[in-house]
């Protein structure tokens, strides 16, 4: 009998791969997200070759294989290509430029770089929405001051400012209700290309999770209601509490959005909800989204799994709710030390019907996404006095 | 940017189980029932420590740690122990005396041993059934020669000679018609100690699985039908097309089961049906159960995630159907080489609603276990269609 080194672990996890696996996919970032999809990979029989900033980020724990390397570091992601049949992003802020070289030879990325490319850009995605006729608040495009000005008056106060690349859980964007909020704004985002977008008085704000196969095969999973903290999603309540006309129409423009724009991957699309029941999109994030992690439980087929079976080929799963209500609660980092955490942590895990997923994250900060929990019921009064109880638990 | 060493691999696992885990959990056994184990593990923030006779035993490509030993290396189970908060079994055939020793340390074995000894001895596990009034076959126990012909004398043929240990998918079973039959089989177990059974002529074969926790909190999931085709699983099917009154006479008997006998863990109990609509006991296996792979995709806690709920003393989980009708096909070996099995195997996988599940065994036989998958469907007949399909791709 020998005790498993830390070195024939990683051996064996090798030798494994070869035989069992149908694919390898690679992915481009190291988080949760990837973590959340390593553990669906193995479900599904295919290999995650992971590049990671480091050996720390969470999806060391489960992926198969794993490259450190930054988000953008080339020389990473042609390793992952040579291991992988096709590959897609946790993190769409990649080197888009440098990759290209890989797609002419022949590596597959999905989503395509193109779509990533149009996408990532705030100001190119708006455009695409708007000829496609998809609503979305009126924008203006920012590149100097009299830009700015000129935008600000035709849209009024307050507006919305909003870096054009990079921005993702409100970080990059700025609600202003005057000229000297607008260029403080403009100032600190150092007056990088910018939109100026109208402010939507919304009522709630709702998302849905959308996959097309490159066959244009699509699945939409159920409209969700999500609540921001701080700009930062804390709840996702699924099914959304609207009206049936309210879901068709977010439905419509989920499936418009992938369609008409030809997009292959899964995508997370961040709608407002206006007082009189009008949708309208907020962000298309091209990858699985913090709204869409309460589908592991609460559909066949989750949102990690989905987009897997988009890049690997193969059919399409199911995504309908297999729970009447489900919250998804997000647990953040309110402070430095781990310290507290861990007994949390366990009285969480000892709650029924909830589902703690630890990122197992090496440093805390104040706002940082560390957890989740998600919550099954029969209606929602209960999914909502679980989650208040969860939140009790967290942070208070 | 560093391409990740099979030895920083295994490094980072060592460190992400610190942080990242609520409970360390031992499993003695290496096959595909742990290998399922360590993934339900992942999800739930567990991590799981097997003891696998050698490094390329399924478990090894998603276990946390691994000890490598045969299921009766009391060494192997006492460095499992030293990393874990309970232990577990995969396979119930340990040496129950050296283990003993643990337990009167302090070392938490869920079945207890004096549980899992008088289940693994199919004459004691009949004795309690017998005492607790749970439907079981006659038996008489068999020592020598004398009791064989006395028990045939009164049992008549056919009749079932079943060796008291070590028996599973029909191993160690035989079916005798006659006394020259008989005679054959008791040399063929080499006379070892045995229990004749009075033989059922049963309709149908049912399975259930149920769990109970510490706290004598039980969940049982849906009662299944079970096909055998030489004495090994080929099919389940879920829920089983019985009458609801069979349905509740078998859930009876499988909460009988576990109350009575204070049984914690979770236990797959194989039924005979009659034809005239009697339930009666044919086997108890105390740990999860190919009967029980089905809840993987179509029950909110699949029987994996059920034990380790148990083990780590977390609430048990739901266990109702969430799709209508579940098949499972196992898919066997059928030749030594495993040339034809990966392309049949990518046909499989891209078969709507069906989960491949491929164990990565190195080596294949005829009859073993070398994955399964599962169909979810609206209706018997559309499962049964894939089903069939399935069957055809592997098996002609």
């Amino acid at each position: 009998m020998t005790v498993g080194s830390k070195a024939s672990l990683g051996q064996v996890l090798e030798i494994m791969g070869d035989r069992r696996l149908l694919k390898r996919i690679g992915v481009i970032g190291g988080g949760q997200l990837a973590w959340m999809m390593a553990i669906a990979a193995k479900q599904l029989g295919l290999a995650l070759v992971v590049q990671a900033a480091n050996k720390d980020e969470p999806a060391a724990a489960a992926s198969d294989r794993m490259v450190i390397g930054e988000i953008d570091d080339f020389a990473a992601t042609r390793a992952i290509a040579q291991m992988s049949d096709a590959i897609t992003f946790e993190n769409e802020f990649v080197n888009l430029k440098q990759l290209a070289e890989l797609e002419r030879v022949g590596v597959k990325f999905l989503p395509t770089l193109e779509m990533l490319g149009m996408l990532v850009d705030k100001y190119t995605q708006r455009q695409h929405l708007k000829k496609n006729h998809i609503p979305t608040p009126n924008f203006l495009s920012i590149s100097d001051e009299s830009d700015l000005l000129e935008a600000a008056q035709i849209l009024g106060y307050p507006s919305v400012l909003k870096a054009r690349r990079h921005g993702y859980d409100g970080k990059g964007t700025s609600i202003v209700k005057s000229e000297s909020e607008l260029l403080i704004a403009w100032e600190a985002m150092g007056k990088a290309p910018a939109l100026l977008e109208a402010y939507v008085n919304f009522k709630a704000e709702l998302a849905v999770m959308v996959a097309r196969s490159e066959s244009g095969a699509r699945a939409i999973y159920p409209v969700v209601e999500t609540q921001q903290v701080d700009q930062v999603c804390r709840r996702t309540i699924a099914p959304a509490r609207v009206a049936p006309e309210v879901t068709i129409r977010a439905e419509a423009i989920a499936k418009n959005i992938v369609s008409s724009l030809n997009l292959v991957g899964i995508f997370g699309i961040e709608l407002f909800l206006s007082g009189d029941d009008e949708v309208s999109v907020n962000e298309i994030a091209p990858r699985t989204h913090n709204s869409g992690h309460y589908t592991i439980e609460a559909c066949p087929t989750s949102q990690f799994a989905q987009l897997l079976r988009v890049v690997s080929g193969m059919p399409l799963g199911d995504t309908h709710m297999t729970s009447p209500v489900a919250i998804m609660v997000n647990l953040l980092g309110y402070e430095i030390s781990n310290s507290t955490y861990n007994s949390k942590r366990q009285q969480i895990a000892q709650i029924p019907n909830t589902f703690l997923h630890w990122y197992g994250k090496l440093n805390s900060k104040p706002g940082r996404k560390l957890g989740h929990a998600t919550v099954l019921a029969d209606d929602y009064a209960e999914a909502e006095a679980i989650a208040d109880r969860i939140e009790q638990i967290w942070y208070e």
